[in-house]
């Protein structure tokens, strides 16, 4: 599957395989296996982030036990403009590294491993996003998104994208949590 | 390149020629032409709208005076879950529909020409979507728009996103016109 997302940055375990995520490492620093890579196989499919997608954008959160992290290279296709990024690529970030960042809090804040069943899953009720700058082309992507409120059926998500030092957009996500 | 949306329902004049758009023609029924296919040869290079984007979504724009339409028909590898569309796609169809719809009524409220130079042309400040029902697959989706507030730097556009009977999401972006 092509990658284009994170995935190249993460750090082995000293004998080369992936390290299972746990709580004591989310406490740690960045998890070492992407949260999208936890999600269940039958489902994995999305085209923004499912691992299964072999056309889709392999969105990946890593998460560092406060915030998720993404890095992106867009491709040359993903303009709106010459020389700026489409805002609807955007959105698809913002919307799978949300998702994502809060189906790692809600494991963190309940001391769940990662990988232990049932996985506690997200979608999106409601996405806004403001475009605060036109985002440049040749320049990866970093995106930071932190759980501002929880409540047992829904999370609300906050998401910056940045082009090295300019902020290009900020965005709220409303997720709702799938029902066990 | 490929077309996914609208243009093969596009009418031809009698000759087969393409007839251009015109303030008349809007009054008495859907545009001949995609909005998008107005738009400047050197920016029309979108990942969502750009007819010379050869991987793009080739999303177009039908405007019939009052109201923007816009027909999909996604494809196979663009997935939330089995069964579900993903909701970044829609996020990249409200986006750039509204965009054209908001190019067409600016037009028709100033009784310009689509053609005329310069174009008016508008981006997305902020867009906000709420997702009312799973977007199934196998079900062309149709999208309506319209320009709820105007003034002469901004225009807020509306939008419903229909797979059959399905309301699946609405949207509400503000677009920003671009300074000549």
């Amino acid at each position: 599957m092509r990658v284009l997302c994170g995935r190249e940055e993460r750090r082995s375990a000293p004998n080369g395989t992936e390290t299972p995520f746990s709580t004591e490492r989310i406490g740690n620093g960045m998890s070492e296996k992407a949260i999208q890579d936890y999600y269940p196989d039958d489902i994995a499919v999305c085209f923004g982030c499912g691992r299964h997608n072999q056309s889709g954008l392999a969105i990946r959160t890593y998460w560092d036990g406060n915030e998720g992290t993404c890095r992106f290279a867009p491709k040359d296709e993903h303009l709106a403009y010459p020389g700026v990024i489409y805002g609807g690529l955007i959105a698809c970030l913002v919307d799978c590294h949300s998702i994502g960042t809060a189906v790692a809090a809600a494991h963190h804040s309940e001391g769940r491993e990662l990988g232990s069943e049932p996985l506690i899953l997200f979608f999106t009720a409601r996405l806004e996003i403001d475009y605060r700058a036109p985002t440049p082309t040749g320049t990866e992507l970093v995106l930071r998104a932190s759980v501002e409120e929880v409540t047992p059926r829904k999370s609300v998500v906050t998401c910056t994208v940045h082009a090295g030092d300019i902020l290009c957009a900020e965005s709220r996500i409303v997720a709702v949590r799938k029902r066990d």
